[in-house]
């Protein structure tokens, strides 16, 4: 069974990588949100991108949830004593990754490429693209201070602002990048990890030609929201502020429209027949991932869930 | 007194320390070589300048000559890693040098506002100048490769190709940077610090109007070339490959228009008639520089010859 998994950072991250214990490499492709890559300091950052494949790698940080294992913080520590701005700090290992992609674009390489190639070098044997080669960046808009770039909002100003909407700049433009198309096109189902439908799974579905080649197969959503909150992020935050109750409803009303099946934690068990009224398929267990077992047990749940519904 | 030292990198940096020992910071000014200045993987890198500085902070690194004491080695073992180019590998504290400064010169700051600034975080008190905020490049004209960049010739080449010449690209448009001409005009002495004549102290003095103020002043060099040899970089290797003995007298000859006394090892003692044949006065020391007394010693020599001789 070839599937697809359509992933933010590390929620989806930590999917991806149970997926990638189960699945052969031939047979899983991992499409990342590239919605949120900006440039700091005239470094080229992806960070969805980089928490994907450092945690595939098995070089991610587990305790910040971005950068890496056993990371030293000599650049920025020297930055901050000259001054200059520390607001999104990089740390030494990290930042040898951006330097290299960010000269290797200056030379004309695509994001593609270069990640296909630090992936050899990190050892990963799976499949992962970028959603675009393109640039497409998530604009968040707020109350009070208007339109708001991604890092302004998220890294800067730690999700502060209310949110009153999102724009994904550059969508009309942005085409798929080498291999998504034909990737979707061979799966047998696609899965939305449990990332942030509004700022991880949307912008990549805004990419011309993917939510239309989704569409054509069984699409899996795992939900990010359980008992009401997000684990990590402000996925909850955003609903509120959008007046929608966040919860496991909310997150299949998002994507009825492509959706097949839903994936939820059993503490929301009590929402499931909501679920089935809309015509989703229900599958229902423990979707907190709290080690690398956990991403296994799960990834097996959902595989289970697409081998018996389809 | 007012001094001026112009300084390359390494043993112009180590006189410059020792003048900045005994001299106060309002009565001396280093004008520094930037014509080694480069850019790599998007960084500006300004080799001469770090140097300097990192030595009056005492952050120098005293094994390597280039970079910082204590350095750690993160980014660039990544980047190498990823199969990046690491012919010119940059320590992680280094690192945060030329990331800052990058960020503010795209920001519009100039490269002297930015090292006025540096210094004041490494405390740094005396004035180190760069020559010129303006590009100009030095460039080796060689062998059978013809025009090398300074960096490609000196690092990635490692002084291998024979040299035919130099030119200083951009030199027709570089004016001195704010306060130099003002600094050499209120100077008692100008000091050519030991450093490479053909590729370090020469681009400074192409800087429109650099060498006129000079003229106006009694100028005092210190010989770079001991016994017939440089103490570190390629100025002996220069000096024969354009035709010239490296020696003492070479070095006399080199900047006689301009020179009214030169400093030299007792090594060369015995070539003391024919300097001063030159119509130079000379001084006859120790030039060897082992340490923090070293530097000391031989600035205070430098001082006392022009107090001697003036």
């Amino acid at each position: 069974m070839k599937i697809i998994a359509l992933a933010g950072g590390v929620g989806g991250a930590k999917l991806a990588h149970g997926l990638a214990q189960i699945i052969l490499p031939e047979n899983l492709t991992i499409i990342v949100n590239t919605g949120d890559d900006f440039e700091h300091l005239g470094l080229s950052i992806s960070p969805d991108l980089d928490t994907v494949c450092y945690t595939l790698a098995g070089l991610e940080n587990p305790l910040t949830g971005w950068g890496r294992l056993d990371e030293s913080w000599q650049v920025f520590d020297n930055v901050a004593m000259l001054g200059g701005p520390d607001w999104f700090r990089l740390g030494d290992r990290d930042l040898g990754t951006h330097l290299e992609r960010t000269r290797r674009l200056r030379n004309g390489d695509s994001l593609s490429q270069i990640t296909n190639d630090f992936c050899k070098a990190w050892g990963v044997g799976h499949s992962i693209l970028p959603m675009t080669d393109d640039s497409l960046h998530t604009i968040v808009n707020t109350e009070g201070q208007g339109e708001l770039s991604f890092q302004e909002y998220f890294v800067h100003q730690g999700c502060e602002p209310t949110v009153t909407g999102f724009r994904f700049e550059g969508a009309e433009n942005a085409l798929p990048a080498p291999g998504v198309i034909e990737a979707i096109a061979n799966a047998d189902a696609v899965v939305f990890c449990p990332s942030n439908p509004w700022v991880s799974i949307d912008p990549i579905l805004a990419v011309a030609g993917i939510k239309s080649a989704c569409k054509s197969k069984p699409i899996i959503a795992v939900s990010p929201i359980i008992g009401g909150k997000a684990l990590k992020g402000p996925a909850a935050k955003m609903y509120l502020e959008l007046g929608i109750q966040p919860s496991v409803l909310a997150i299949a009303e998002h994507y009825q429209e492509i959706l097949s099946g839903l994936v939820f934690d059993q503490i929301d068990a009590e929402t499931e027949p909501a679920i089935k009224a809309l015509g989703l398929k229900t599958f229902v267990t423990d979707t907190i991932m709290q080690d690398a077992k956990g991403r296994y047990r799960l990834a097996k749940d959902v595989l289970d869930f697409v081998n018996i519904i389809f």
